[in-house]
């Protein structure tokens, strides 16, 4: 798998993940949970910060966490440990060359990875294979076409452009949350359900107005700034009053909204 | 009030904001009731296609449902005689010159009408003057950005676009729904708060392809046709190009989301 991911390795990315993971988790969360014995892959774990949220909801089940970024997963096991977690595995793999068995999980858990795939829906398929007859996958991906806000503002909107641009250079789609189901259904999985979790943020929320709005969304967003430049998408100018405008929406009067989608589906019995 | 209200008043139209609340009514108004002897003033009622639900969750409410227009008054009367209401009274008026005293109402009651009006705010201020302290406000209202769909289509985004221009320039504001919130607490509301309500469509859901994708939103930017290409928005190609992408959603791989949003606030109580 020879992915580039766009969000990038360094820490503060880290702790933008792991915001968003913080605000997020009911959210995205709260109706997932494993039976006590089953096993449970989890697919491009990355620093684990989803990994501390399902193990520690399911922690009767154990856990295969898997990433193809060595320095990830070496991060992950140091969050596990301080969260004291016994029942996760971690394992440097692709998700395009696994180690294991067909039909070797109870279930499949994939979260903010497929919009970083040339090929998602071959990687639902191999995670299909790994799956036991009527065992489920569980898939979450944002969309970044999802975002807008009051104020609107085109600025705004061309520099988030900017993120969904360099996403599809790099192979991947910002946009993949709408199309789970397409995907879901074409790799072969069956009683697909796609929810919509979608994220409202005004400031009767000051929480969401700084944990999602300011320190995830819009620090995602400041983030790909030197990127973006460089590959001459933007001006450096119209990027900045983006973003501006972005921090504009976490005021008394903004609003921001942005949807996430979590699909869930079924291995298919064999007949 | 001299407000132009683009989505015309031919019977197709009628037929669509019918289906629209037969669909959606569960969305829009599972959480909204009110007691036995309280009064409701439902303001721009339309043809009553959300009076007739609102009066039946709430059969021992008094309603009083008003309107601008004396022709959509006679249908709505229509509507409610059929569905055997007792409680509702009609009156033909306008918001902004409304025949009642001040703290005359328990509750108010509004929905897509907002979009409609130059000045919300002043509007919302006139229903905040009739309620008694206490009370309730409801508002609902869409907001066309917030669609978006897969396959993805520049050509649909542009004719969407084009219903949002009419209504500005209309003096309305098809982008109202997320901006809810700054709206009710500028017009003195206490206690806001808005949540909303997205309509996601894939094909495991045919009622809602066809009752909400095909004959609501897409019949609606279908209604526009005429007058978007005599106002020079669009060239008549682009737009059929557009409006043929929306129904491509409505295939077995075709995704379509929107969201509704629903403010509740109280009126503030003497200190």
């Amino acid at each position: 798998m020879s992915e580039i991911y766009v969000h990038g390795y360094h820490p503060r990315e880290n702790e933008r993940l792991q915001d968003q993971a913080g605000t997020l988790v009911d959210l995205l969360h709260s109706d997932t949970g494993y039976p006590a014995g089953s096993t449970v892959l989890e697919a491009g774990c990355g620093v684990g910060s989803q990994t501390v949220t399902l193990a520690q909801r399911s922690p009767g089940a154990r856990f295969t966490s898997v990433d193809i970024s060595a320095d990830s997963i070496a991060e992950a096991k140091r969050k596990a440990a301080l969260a004291g977690l016994t029942n996760v595995e971690f394992r440097h793999t692709d998700i395009f060359a696994m180690p294991f068995g067909t039909e070797s999980f109870d279930h499949v858990f994939v979260c903010f990875v497929l919009e970083h795939l040339t090929q998602p829906v071959e990687a639902l398929a191999i995670l299909n294979s790994l799956l036991r007859p009527g065992g489920s996958i569980t898939v979450i991906e944002g969309d970044h076409g999802s975002a807008y806000f009051y104020p609107d503002s085109p600025a705004a909107r061309a520099a988030i452009q900017c993120q969904v641009k360099l996403q599809r250079k790099a192979g991947g789609n910002a946009l993949v949350g709408r199309q789970l189901y397409p995907l879901m259904i074409e790799a072969g999985f069956d009683a697909v359900r796609v929810s919509p979790r979608m994220v409202y943020v005004d400031s009767s929320r000051p929480d969401l107005v700084d944990g999602f709005t300011r320190r995830t969304f819009t620090a995602m967003i400041e983030g790909i700034r030197e990127t973006a430049i460089a590959a001459c998408l933007i001006e450096p100018e119209s990027f900045d009053a983006g973003v501006q405008d972005l921090h504009r929406t976490t005021e008394a009067d903004g609003v921001f909204c942005y949807t996430f989608f979590k699909g869930v589906g079924k291995k298919r019995r064999r007949a």
